[in-house]
């Protein structure tokens, strides 16, 4: 079976958004073991519209169609389809109503150009859309079914999830039970992962792919049937093995979400003393709601003086060793951690960068420690420098990974095969 | 002229990476006065490549293609350029070469893979990669120049600004000069921006967009001639007359830039006490090289005993208050300000949601205080509930404002029409 996309919109075509609900539903799709062939994104120019209905409808089976259902003038989607199928628009009463409905419940009131979006194709049948005023529809034209979503990430996830996903299983008429497993890694590029899982004998049925989004690249296993889902926790342990250290969590989407789980299950709490970072160790924490039920407190401490006063590092050690070294970084996690009697606190100070590099200690340069009640874990690193935004990412996730291993009781410092360890 | 884009590479088309090339070069393309009329998306199959260079020769004067130029065995893009033109691949001596030398400069062993990299059908002339090891080149075929990129974001920018947009501006022959001016609003909806810009008459040869990056919409004015162009100031003071607080800066990409440099200038000194920010507000200003000129420190207080302990909230402003209340956080900004003798303060505290709202105080409360030498200033807003991370943003955006207006000599405190403002 032939699956296609087609995306619609002057603003997604121009670049204007960044087509994120075409990378959300072709990733979901593939967790469902169902593969997209192909995606067409247009603008929203009538005739482009149904030439590319037309064209794509004699290749694929089902055809999902973004966008182009809202009420303006450049909302296209249906009239297009209409012409393509040629057929006229009729007025979908009970949508109609729905319309009408939503905008008395919301205390509004409704502008006529909303009755456009109870127009469909004649021959359309409507597709359900519980949380928005645009009509969901299907067409069949030549080979193909046309499945019409609206480009409202949050109405067209919903759709997705619940009416187009299970009408592809419906007309695959094949439905085989599928499971995925996630990893997440980091510390190394996805070559040098690629190298070391090479050779690995994957059962029947079973696929391993790679996704990245700085700074982890997620490793899926993908299972599809009964046989290789039997197989996938013993695929899964052979995969950890060979990546050692790399592996940080399993079927989250970051180190932060396996803190914030960490920490609410060990009723553990935590400060945190950021330097480079800047913040955003505490932001990707905040990012969970109840991360105020661990969270005691933050400290961006950029300025030396910050270092000295709210941290009570020794101007002496700044002197001596300077702000990026295992000495001030010691002293930064310390005093982060006795300031509220915390459990746990992480401190980081390096270069990020473009500028502010030396020969001792070039951009990338960052020295990381997480003090506990029994003291005190550190060591530096030399991340690549190619970007300041990179070297806080990377650091934020060592230090993440540190805590990480502290709370599963594995040894805090190993090495991350691609990230250089200075000597103290 | 009809130009049109081929992005290659299974992990694009399944989503395991969001396709940012893409949009990145309609946008780049756009502000040269250049519109992309399609953009097909193809995974790592011969023949489908195949086919769509072959059926979109015949349709587009100019296509980018994307990826599939690197060593491996999915990169196919020569392979099937070669096929569709119906030639040998041969090698190229000038770029193997480049291949080797490059791999002698950076002290590393060439795989023999990497020669693959050199193989161009017979009639492509190179274009030149003066940053990676993947050699961009062009190909005529039927009514279209067939263009190829690097898939490597660094690489492909770098060929897109040096060498495909000269070489669209040649072929169209026709080089109109353009303009772009860019307005960063926040607080207003697309179409609630788009109405009060209705009926404004542009000159001719001037054409205004929108793109939306949470939590801004920016407003593009695009110029195309030296008519249009010496129009801009005019039409764009208008846009601003009409929109009035909406517009929070120009020609930046955050209200952070906008805070980064106005305090670069004044010379002045700024400390944060965060608490459902969480860190946000001091990361967006470290992602700046610089920032250590005028950042004091960051408190992320999140919880309260840090804002008793650290900025010395009074417990009883917290209890007869609570802890999203005016008066608290006005206490956080005042203790942070004092803390280093900063110039200004930035304070917030509100309930991010998911959990946390009452009647009183909804999910999406949050009160925001901006402490200077003279004073405090304060609100408490209501934001749109839709999601934690909105809140956090729109938070992070109002605060920042805040001190915009304090730097310009501008009212601090202003209604933004899609914020309701709390009495107090």
């Amino acid at each position: 079976m032939k699956i296609e996309m087609i995306c619609t919109g002057e603003e997604v075509l121009s670049g204007q958004i960044v087509d994120t609900n075409a990378a959300w539903a072709a990733n979901a799709l593939m967790d469902q073991g169902i593969e997209m062939q192909q995606r067409i994104t247009v603008g929203d120019r009538l005739d482009d519209l149904v030439e590319v209905f037309r064209q794509r409808s004699e290749h694929a089976d089902v055809i999902l169609v973004n966008g182009g259902l809202g009420p303006t003038s450049d909302d296209m989607s249906s009239e297009a389809m209409a012409i393509a199928k040629g057929e006229p628009l009729v007025e979908c009463t009970l949508w109609r109503e729905r319309i009408q409905e939503w905008f008395t419940r919301n205390g509004r009131h409704m502008p006529e150009s909303n009755l456009k979006q109870a127009m469909l194709p004649a021959s359309a049948i409507m597709v359900d859309n519980p949380v928005g005023t645009a009509c969901g529809f299907r067409v069949k034209l030549n080979r193909a079914w046309l499945f019409f979503t609206p480009g409202v990430p949050f109405e067209f996830k919903k759709m997705v999830t619940e009416q187009f996903i299970p009408f592809v299983e419906q007309i695959a008429d094949s439905h085989v039970e599928v499971e995925v497993q996630k990893l997440l890694t980091i510390g190394q590029g996805e070559s040098a992962l690629a190298d070391k899982l090479e050779g690995m004998s994957l059962p029947q049925g079973m696929t391993l792919g790679y996704r990245s989004f700085m700074p982890y690249i997620e490793i899926k296993l993908f299972a599809r049937g009964e046989a290789a889902i039997g197989e996938l926790d013993r695929v899964k342990g052979e995969v950890i093995a060979r990546l050692g250290n790399a592996v940080v969590g399993h079927n989250v989407t970051s180190l932060a979400q396996v803190i914030h789980n960490g920490l609410l299950a060990s009723g553990k709490r935590l400060s945190i003393a950021e330097s480079c970072t800047g913040g955003m160790i505490a932001n990707n924490l905040v990012a969970f709601a109840g991360s105020s039920n661990y969270l005691d407190q933050g400290l961006v401490t950029y300025s030396n003086e910050s270092k000295v006063r709210v941290l009570g590092v020794k101007p002496a050690t700044l002197d001596d060793h300077g702000a990026v070294s295992i000495a001030t970084v010691e002293e930064m996690a310390k005093g982060a951690r006795s300031l509220l009697d915390s459990d746990y606190a992480l401190a980081t100070s390096g270069i990020a960068g473009p500028d502010g590099g030396s020969e001792a200690k070039p951009v990338g340069t960052v020295a990381i420690a997480l003090a506990t009640r029994q003291g005190v874990y550190s060591q530096m690193l030399k991340f690549p420098a190619r970007s300041r935004e990179l070297v806080r990412q990377l650091s934020t996730a060592v230090a993440l990974d540190m805590l990480r291993r502290e709370l599963q009781e594995s040894p805090v410092l190993v090495d991350y095969s691609s990230y250089r360890r200075f000597a103290r």
